[in-house]
């Protein structure tokens, strides 16, 4: 058999991404007794992925379980990270959740709300492949520094 | 014996003030069968009381139950609808109290922060009168509005 007829892994390559890398880092900073010191990256991100076949036998509605709800923590918190080391602002992260799976999360740096999203159905969160896990996360990143770049004063003060 | 000797009910006299009146409007507006229609706006109001005594006798650790977080949760409320009533400017509430009774409280009015709170032993949450609770609602209204002044611009967007 030769590598052209290969299946892809599910979720796709891992590319080489700063955000992902990030995210590894701090799921990896849960991981108080070294248990996972053996697992590549691609492991333990590999929940944030879901297929769109897997997306298919989702149910439209459904409560968030509280693995789901740290995962979407983490995410949060890997893009507030890697807001920081680009821009130097900190920011913390709020969410309101509804049980059943909508609300709001923002990251809040000084008095400025840097990224604010507004989500539903979030026991579907989940990305198709790791690249897309990985534009998500830049965008997000992306979107913080620009609205840091329209209030700066806001955002230090 | 004479009114001079009569003793003040618990909380004092309630003044007539804007903000208690918001206050007892966002707690009646809960109320979907007007079984309160007959209550008076201090009575509504009496569990936000917690004198000195009743301070000292609650335990300085606590868990804050349900019925106290929807208590500050509907003050905040009235907060935010005494700001837009002033200032024209809507704002949203987000929270993220630690189930030992810390965390942080803040009023979202676009994309800025209005009002930023952070608060422990909530489960002590209540003031010695209603003058009291009166001047703290007048307060973070203020202090809302006066920052919304200063950063018009990221409120607006």
């Amino acid at each position: 058999m030769s590598a052209g007829t290969e299946t892809l892994p599910r979720g796709g390559e891992m590319p080489a991404n700063e955000f992902l890398k990030q995210l590894a880092a701090v799921i990896r900073a849960e991981d108080s007794y070294g248990s996972w010191d053996g697992k590549p990256d691609a492991e333990l991100l590999e929940e944030y992925i879901v297929t769109a076949e897997e997306r298919r036998e989702m149910p439209i509605m459904g409560d968030p379980d509280p693995d789901l709800l740290w995962r979407v923590e983490k995410f949060y918190e890997a893009v507030a990270l890697l807001l920081e080391k680009r821009t130097g602002a900190m920011a913390a992260q709020m969410s309101k959740i509804h049980h059943e799976g909508f609300g709001r999360i923002v990251l809040i740096s000084g008095r400025l709300v840097v990224l604010s999203k507004h989500v539903r159905d979030i026991h579907r969160f989940g990305f198709e492949t790791y690249v897309r896990l990985a534009e998500a996360g830049e965008q997000a990143s992306r979107d913080a520094a620009d609205m840091i770049a329209r209030f700066p004063d806001a955002a230090s003060a």
